[in-house]
């Protein structure tokens, strides 16, 4: 289930970094390489902090190429990615629940103290869409709208609370995916925001 | 003592990120990222080239919270911060010594040769810094203006330069940190610069 | 032999690093950042993801010594330097080609599988100059126009292929650099780009 989850995470992430690609009318090969980057980003930036080398989603030939055919997928089929692109944000914040989760829960096991869980299984949940974002030349999104990190620091909070009360494995898993996705579509859905600070003077350089 | 100054640079750096994600008008988020991204982030690069996983600055809670309270600072007192700039500044400049230093000192002791020494404390300095200007999608300071790295290279080769000749621990230190900063303080009292390279056609594309 | 190539390498890419960073009328010192990080970052980045640490290219004095000689003379020559702009390409493709080739030789020494082993080649073989770009602020140039990186997968994947067949250690590296230069090379003679997606209305932001 977990292998699955992870796979899914990395589909809806893939995809959404190829939009990204098409959009910036990038050719076949940069559209994939985005796709890849944001599809296996954040568990390469998850496995180099806790010294998995080589980082598992390059060495596993499954993630690179489910990330590969779901870029390919947009390249080809981007209009009607347009038009589903409510299910790509519900695949993206599934995905960004996964790897929170299974971010926070890779750190304990290798003996990650809970600060140090915390802290990984969110930038793990981030990493790939800020590699995306630079990648082309962009201030990366989580830096500028919705609410997006805050749910990913609630789902890995609520696995290393789960690992600390002693609940079975899964269960943190699946209490903290599910909660971190929920907060992202109810923040997506409502419009959540946090507050910008007021009256700054614009910059003058 | 050490603690305390890595501490001071932290704040001062994740002072340096927050006020600039104020000006880049990021929501309250955006600037605790990008201050803690600035405030640790030359740690984190440092510990990733020694092989020190997970690093050290996400393990301990202090270099965190320490930056996220400099960042919150920075967020709701801004207009101050804007009249302390200077005070910003030499704190940055001390923030740098200190990790221009530390960082040389860790990588000594973990086996790294004199060279590689000197490269790692002044990533260290600079890391942070870099990364920062990354993430707003502005092209590094670094790389832009005033005397920044030198005065890094030349507190790490200190520290080095002490460990070779048997001066007891704590004097490389406070030498090399005293002396980078100082360095430092002055390019920016005197304007100093390095030389562009004259004559050079406007880009064509 | 190996190490007179990677040095070449080094040479190459710095001397396209310092290059761009003169362009963008950056000062002495950024200039020369610039180029080092182009020559060696690529190797930074294989080191970090085979967990080879402190990373070779920072550890041996002699890969940043290359790159800090070449970026200095092509800040002392530049205008010297675009009148044989076709050497520089040249040499950035044998570059690419060893970088390539090396990068899978070394995973393949340290355990590497060999999917893993072909990925970790291509990012040696892209790495330096995504750096470069994400430092000047440009969208790399490997995502947006050219044959790049098919060449560098190709060559990794000659160098894993004469492994696995039981060539002789030195052949697949020399098989497959020479194929990777020369696809490179055919690609810029040529003008063989891949296509972008059609049909795709501007974005909208």
């Amino acid at each position: 289930m977990l292998t699955a989850l992870d796979l899914i995470g990395t589909a809806a992430f893939a995809a959404s970094g190829a939009s990204i690609g098409v959009y910036k009318r990038l050719d076949l090969f940069g559209v994939c390489v985005v796709g890849i980057t944001t599809g296996i980003g954040g568990g390469i930036v998850r496995d180099l902090l806790l010294g998995v080398t080589p980082p598992v989603s390059m060495d596993r030939w499954q993630n690179i190429t489910v990330a590969l055919v779901f870029s390919l997928a947009v390249f080809v089929f981007h209009p009607a990615v347009d038009r589903i692109k409510g299910a790509v944000l519900v695949l993206d914040a599934l995905g960004m629940g996964v790897f929170a989760t299974t971010g926070a829960s890779t750190a304990l096991v290798l003996g990650a103290n809970w600060w140090a869980a915390v802290i990984i299984g969110a930038t793990t949940a981030i990493g790939g869409g800020v590699l995306r974002d630079v990648l082309v030349n962009e201030m990366p999104l989580v830096l500028r709208r919705d609410l997006y990190a805050t749910p990913a620091l609630v789902g890995a909070g609520l696995v290393v609370g789960a690992h600390a009360i002693g609940l079975p494995f899964p269960w943190g898993l699946v209490i903290g995916t599910v909660t971190a996705t929920t907060l992202r579509l109810l923040a997506l859905a409502r419009g959540w925001n946090l507050p910008t600070a007021p009256h700054w003077p614009e910059r003058a350089d």
